[in-house]
């Protein structure tokens, strides 16, 4: 596997889960009457702004605490591999605001799910991770869980196999470059000692700086109508968007964690069951009945965790062999 | 597993698929505008007939080809046990009557899945197989991808959920009688040395008289207004009909060849494959559009066939040490 699949790694992946999963939530809970009051796309800077001052401080105690770990590597050789993650993002959105031209955001969330087995295909390929036959049967089956779960059962199911052409190609297009945002930072985070806080930093100077970049894009496009973002900040920002932005810097922060200690498959893990989780917490919040996909989708994915990370001597074995004699 | 899977059984239990399979087509396609125009309850005492008649004379042939095989014990005691499955599948047939005055028959056919299940719990409780946790795994996912592709992309998913308390409980029982059924009858076949056509032959007489037992009934429930059964019995029947007849004849020969040489669990392999064929050959015959569902469950329930039968070294081995060194 890579890694020793630990307490610490479990509880980190618990958390993970819980907090994407509240991401969801807190954002719908933050609009006013269906639409934003504040300008959506400074979450995402405040986030990287906030990520880049805890690493900081975390480096800061950790230089202290314990010296041995906080190891630095000041050279732009290395700082510039943290550049590229941004890139992908970049490119991805723009692939994903593409792809939506051919298919309906239901049909996108859905091959959304690809990125399961691509994320294992790249670590194979690129990374030459060995995952056995089980781990790639657990995989597909953690993405038909997924599926399933998102089908409606609304009689409008058909799209998805009737798509455009097109809407597969960028909806392949758009899981690969998940999947490679997730395989270059697990390797980027992992190829030297460095202290994961330092690591976090080179990487979220590049998120601050692509994200005022994308900003400042935006204010020209429009012509300054709404004025510039830096003064509009914290414009109609209240208690539940500063919660929105917590959330999502932490869960950024944990993500990390993941890529250095884990792996990236028990990212696509804590995304995928926290979709279920959210799934489960709007039936409960909103009412609703829960639909029989929602629970055989539940019973997938969970039934593939177990696959792919249970010892797979405990999963063969039968009951007399494990019986004292 | 109890038995060797050879090519022989595979091929065994691939042809009960198809026989099965084709059982619902076949039937479908006996029908005249929707409806039989023969007495459908005719159809299984022929098939009885049939197999008693098929079993009598492999006996005759197995007496001259390999006399030591022809193994027959003649008693009364061991004849009684063939009763057996001809009472419980009249009891199943009257609860399957009674489920259906509190739930729809999708939702019926639906938790006509838990059999998987059951039939694995009873072959654990009364013939002390062994399962793993993996086989256990694989039966739960036989189970959700068999469900999977029969929720409708109807608006009307919800009706599982929402069913009465008695609804459930019948459709537990109805589970539990499938299952109980197909244990008996692996348990007979297997618990003496006996020639396969000889059980067949106490198997399927007592089929005969509780099938013309049921007909004559029926007669005198009527007030004999068609007539004697006896004498109305090829009534309406046309070469379709005569087909129905020979298809379930043979798949039921099958099944006693799988419950002597094989397993119940394969058999429930066979029957939920069929179940995903006749629905792929309903898309391609009646030109409609693949569900999403459809798919979804096959890919699930064919996960399930690789992760119960697979050999388990060859699903845990990681693909470096498969390579020679």
């Amino acid at each position: 596997m890579g890694f020793q699949l630990t307490g610490k790694t479990i509880l980190v992946a618990s958390v993970l889960t819980l907090t994407t999963s509240s991401q969801g939530l807190l954002t719908t809970a933050s609009k006013s009457n269906g639409s934003y009051r504040y300008n959506f796309a400074t979450v995402p800077l405040l986030a990287e702004i906030l990520k880049l001052l805890i690493s900081s401080m975390l480096l800061q105690r950790q230089k202290h605490t314990s010296p041995e770990a906080a190891r630095v590597t000041r050279h732009w050789r290395t700082a510039v591999l943290f550049l590229v993650p941004s890139i992908i993002y970049w490119l991805h959105n723009n692939v994903q605001f593409v792809t939506l031209k051919y298919v309906d955001p239901a049909t996108y969330q859905i091959m959304g799910n690809l990125k399961i087995v691509t994320t294992g295909l790249l670590l194979w390929i690129c990374l030459k991770r060995q995952l056995s036959l089980l781990q790639w049967l657990a995989l597909a089956l953690l993405m038909i869980g997924a599926t399933v779960s998102q089908v409606k059962s609304g009689c409008d199911t058909a799209s998805l196999l009737a798509a455009p052409v097109a809407g597969y190609l960028f909806g392949v297009l758009s899981a690969f470059l998940s999947a490679i945002a997730a395989v270059y930072t697990e390797w980027v985070m992992k190829r030297n000692l460095d202290s994961l806080y330092w690591q976090n930093m080179q990487l979220y100077s590049f998120g601050v700086a692509f994200n005022a970049l994308g900003l400042t894009l935006g204010d020209v496009q429009q012509g300054f109508e709404k004025g510039v973002w830096v003064f509009t900040l914290f414009q109609g920002y209240d208690w539940v968007t500063v919660l929105v932005v917590a959330n999502l810097a932490f869960s950024g922060l944990l993500v990390s964690w993941v890529m250095k200690f884990a792996d990236s498959i028990l990212k696509v893990y804590a995304t995928s069951m926290a979709m279920l989780v959210t799934a489960v917490v709007s039936v409960i919040f909103f009412d609703l009945a829960p639909s029989l996909q929602l629970v055989l989708g539940i019973l997938t994915a969970s039934i593939s965790l177990v696959l792919y990370y249970i010892n797979p001597s405990v999963l063969v074995e039968t009951r007399s062999s494990r019986l004292p004699k």
